[in-house]
């Protein structure tokens, strides 16, 4: 190809894509080959000329990364690949089959794709963490290429990434929007009017250029301005023609998500196969900064005193952060009530603000993650619920991530239901390879606050409003999947398993029960997922099946069903008691509203005497 | 006061709902007053001179809503309440006590709030949902007026509010915005560079304009201006000052949600308490539209034939919009998946496209059902993930709406785990008194999908995407908590629960263990919250305890842990395998992924013949 020009073999490339777009499609049967062909011309010009990237260190921070944000377009990607040589065809042709890494879309099964997509504005937030990495961590000049399709600007996730993108000054980041103007179903609400795009991206503090998505010149002069661009992020809004290339589809309606009927035909409108290959620039070589560290200090709080395990999980994150450099925290904009305004305060250098913006404060922390930081994300446990998906998309990521919800429960008291996070144990048990834990005092928050750190999957620790009284050792250990029996003897009648605001709640029941002669085991069940079952089947064992569980949280999908999960398959099973949140909460004091929804100690012991009562009349 | 001014008699307003915000907050000692005053005068005049409201019929579609997305600011709510005289000094000071209706955020316990609100960025997409209501469903000259606060400006949620709001031409929406600069630790990244906030709202198709929020004569022309703007909804920015009127506060950081030090030294400087009444000014009387109706004629399928569930929920609620002119849907730009466009064809004067953007979807519902309106929702099961904390409190707002997930689990094929619900019955469970209903062939479909529109509260259907096998009549009825049995017979062994995709792998199970003289009951556990808790306690005494649950879900939350909660207490536990996705899918083919997360025929028959060994030994 020496004779042709950069403009012509760039031409080339971009239908060498949408061909093997197309034959990927073909052969899987499914597919979204005119999402592909749309973009290609964007991306030849990217991977050719811009794009700095060396496929045999994918991790390397060094590296640019580039996230398909629209990751149906996953043909696209694949065909990159091969042009990169680092697929061959028949692994190409391996698309979404069964046991393939080439997935519907993109995931990290494959080593080049830092985080998976497939649920739309999720690329971009995640840039913005990529970005801010590299920027304000890592401090080398990789840059982040986002393609972005144009259904998902509707997104509001995307405009929490515009925004913070620009606070954050973050020109390292250039977003790439394939403005073909048809989603699944019809036309975008703005269509082909790029200045829209262009108005909105610069009231949101960004550079942004307009050009033909297909004159591969045009792409080039914006993205070589995008890099030339300084203190600002980059918006590339390009027009282009959904199905490009292959006039049965180009820019027709109910294409979206469909092979094309004779894809021989399209590939020979296209010119055919076609066997050019890439050499994709690789980075300038360079050394990612690093924090100094100090030994690990935790807090050690003094047994008797009160600390609120919100309190606990920032003063250990702080000491953390001493002790491990690759530890950063990001807060959405209630860092004085979770309390990572120690940390921030502490280590300011790897603190971000995200401000009230839930789903770009999960998606940042999933950037971050990429090439090993280690985030720590808090906000209120009733907030997460804001950043679900990102959640659920982080798992799908093989993200390792940190979460603390604040404000757990009932027990916050006054401020009423909106901020009490009441389904967060069941919502995170429910991210697969997830990690729940749910500590009841200061010393064990500190070490659980510390061994989140090394967890490889999603971590997530809810804590508490209110003080609660230190009933551990600082020098005790905790490791996740334990629990601690707090009380037992050889005679018990049954076991009350709690967690958190509840674990004191169940040793004031232990008491009232024992001036009646009952005799109760009280296991403070911290780690909720995974769970000690074997601590679980002793108590069973010991109280002839007898367990009230009684949790801050709904009844559904919390501790109790943990329980009743854990022990759902063992020879002797428990009859189970569950305590739980029932009704709607409204304001009050926290002891208020643990005593009306049955959750505190006069409840648990009540329940606790009539189990013993009917399994006596029963046995 | 009829000496004074328009201008003089609203300034006074709002020095009155200052210092009743300062006692309020000083009585519950907590709150948020210093919130509440930067937008006192914002409220003086709307509640003064443009809110047009009967507080007697508060679910007259002719009032115009007012909600305060800065639920926060609750104090100033209920102060106006005071200030109209439907509520009593005493009631006002009841605030936040335990069993007052005045919560610390304001929810429907009032029956003037229509919606929760207090988690932020909530207000503004819920207002596009009422406004959408007035102007295409009731047809009234009905306004809706939101409270903005600057900090939430920052969630994207909000942005997809403005985008829908001018997409739908919303020029009786009204969003005035409280620029106090200070949010809850410390300033927004706007700041007061108003301009900012007015070129983005232009940029997303509204008018806006910028104020003093403390001159009540800028606010007065800026409200004229709204109403009198056609085509568009109307910003109003308001530059105000946090705590605005007592030095000590005013525009100081660190006082967010704070109650003041000196509550009566703060009520003197403000000039001591008033006791202004004003007469809010009652609607235009005016009828709702109301749209033809027929006879209710459910899709009949055909028994043998097959149906996807996600096509029999679109056939089934158009022909529920032909019978129940109450009936309105949503989609987010995935009708031609979830089939909601056979409703949108159907009626598209009923029908709101809502575009890739889950959360103004959801919101958009909840603001519809205020008076009455009676929204089905629907998009990808995995996607409703995105606008979870919206369903969350739309349980808060005791919003009565249906919402159904196509696509769910692994049976979906090639497209990957980003499309895939595996967590969705766990979350929606967790929704406070939530229906979640999933059914297996396409007249079970038709029916529950009918039944939804009578539910009190949130109701989930899950549906799938590949088709499945019709078994049941057309005539046959299904109500919410009940199940079916399949198979059974007075010799069982064992019990294979399943729902939705697995029922039928559960039938060729039971084909395959009767070849080994096994008798297995088949349960169809289509509802799974409520569920039949009667049906499964005779599985269990049929059976000896013996049960296999096998649904397409993770394992936590799901329809099995749903199965164990039910039976956990009762006097005879089963012993339950519980088969689920316990490994991250890739893409495949519908019955490889089922097989290879072990929850097809041939692994349920191998868990009941392991369950019946095992059970027998040890016997």
């Amino acid at each position: 190809m020496a004779e042709m020009t950069d403009a012509e073999r760039r031409q080339e490339l971009g239908q060498q894509l949408r061909v093997d777009s197309i034959r990927m499609s073909a052969a899987a049967k499914s597919g979204h080959p005119t999402s592909a062909m749309s973009a290609a011309d964007l991306l030849a010009v990217l991977v050719d000329g811009y794009l700095r990237y060396d496929f045999d260190t994918p991790k390397n921070p060094a590296n640019d990364r580039l996230i398909f944000s629209k990751g149906h377009a996953s043909t696209l990607l694949y065909s990159i690949y091969r042009a990169a040589n680092v697929i061959s065809d028949d692994e190409m042709l391996s698309y979404r089959k069964h046991g393939s890494r080439l997935e519907g879309h993109p995931t990290p099964v494959l080593p080049w794709v830092d985080v998976a997509t497939g649920s739309l504005g999720q690329g971009l937030p995640i840039g913005v963490g990529t970005a801010l990495a590299a920027k304000y961590l890592d401090r080398l000049p990789a840059r982040t290429w986002v393609l972005c399709g144009d259904s998902e600007m509707a997104e509001g996730s995307v405009w929490e990434a515009f925004e913070h993108a620009a606070h954050y000054d973050l020109d390292n980041l250039t977003a790439v929007l394939d403005v073909n103007r048809l989603g699944q179903r019809g036309e975008t609400m703005v269509g082909w009017d790029l200045d829209v795009y262009v108005q909105r991206a610069r009231a949101f503090g960004w550079h942004a250029i307009a050009i033909d998505g297909h004159d591969v010149e045009e792409v080039d002069r914006a993205y070589t301005e995008a890099v030339a661009t300084s203190g600002k992020p980059t918006l590339v809004v390009a027009r282009t023609v959904k199905g490009k290339g292959v006039a049965e589809v180009e820019d027709v309606n109910g294409f979206h998500g469909k092979t094309l009927d004779d894809p021989d035909a399209a590939i020979a409108e296209l010119g055919g196969l076609r066997e050019i290959r890439i050499e994709v620039a690789k980075p300038e070589p360079g050394e990612p900064y690093r924090f100094p560290t100090e030994t690990l200090e935790l807090p050690r709080y003094e047994v008797g005193s009160e600390v609120a395990t919100r309190k606990a999980y920032g003063e250990a994150l702080a000491a953390l952060g001493t002790a491990r450099g690759d530890v950063v925290a990001l807060d959405g904009e209630v860092s004085n009530s979770t309390f990572a305004e120690i940390f921030a305060k502490a280590h300011p250098e790897r603190y971000f603000e995200m401000y009230i913006a839930e789903q770009q404060l999960i998606a940042a922390a999933v950037g971050l993650q990429v090439v090993g930081w280690r985030p720590f994300v808090s906000t209120f446990a009733a907030f997460l619920s804001r950043g679900y998906d990102f959640i659920r998309m982080a798992a799908v990521s093989r993200a390792r991530l940190s979460i603390s919800g604040s404000h757990a429960g009932v027990s916050i008291g006054e401020d009423g239901p909106s901020q009490m996070g009441l389904e967060d144990i069941a919502t995170f048990r429910a991210i697969h390879g997830s990690v729940v834990l749910h500590p009841c005092d200061g010393n064990q928050t500190a070490k659980l606050v510390a061994a989140m750190a090394d967890v490889d999957g999603i971590a997530y620790l809810r804590t508490l409003r209110p003080a609660t009284p230190v009933r551990y050792g600082p020098d005790e250990d905790f490791e996740i999947g334990g629990s601690r029996v707090l009380r037992s003897s050889d005679e018990d009648d049954v076991a009350l398993v709690a967690a958190g605001i509840t674990v004191q709640e169940a040793l004031d029941a232990a008491d009232r029960l024992a001036e009646d002669g009952i005799h109760a085991r009280v296991i403070d069940l911290y780690s909720i997922k995974p769970l000690d079952t074997e601590t679980l089947l002793a108590a069973v064992e010991a109280t002839q099946g007898r367990i009230v569980t009684v949790e801050d949280h709904w009844p559904e999908g919390g501790l109790g069903e943990a329980v009743l999960s854990a022990l759902g398959d063992a020879e002797e099973r428990p009859r189970v008691i569950k305590l739980a949140v029932r009704g709607m909460p409204g304001s009050g004091k926290s002891e208020e509203l643990l005593a009306a929804a049955g959750i505190d100690a006069e409840h648990i012991a009540a329940a606790a005497r009539k189990l013993v009562r009917q399994t006596v009349h029963t046995a």
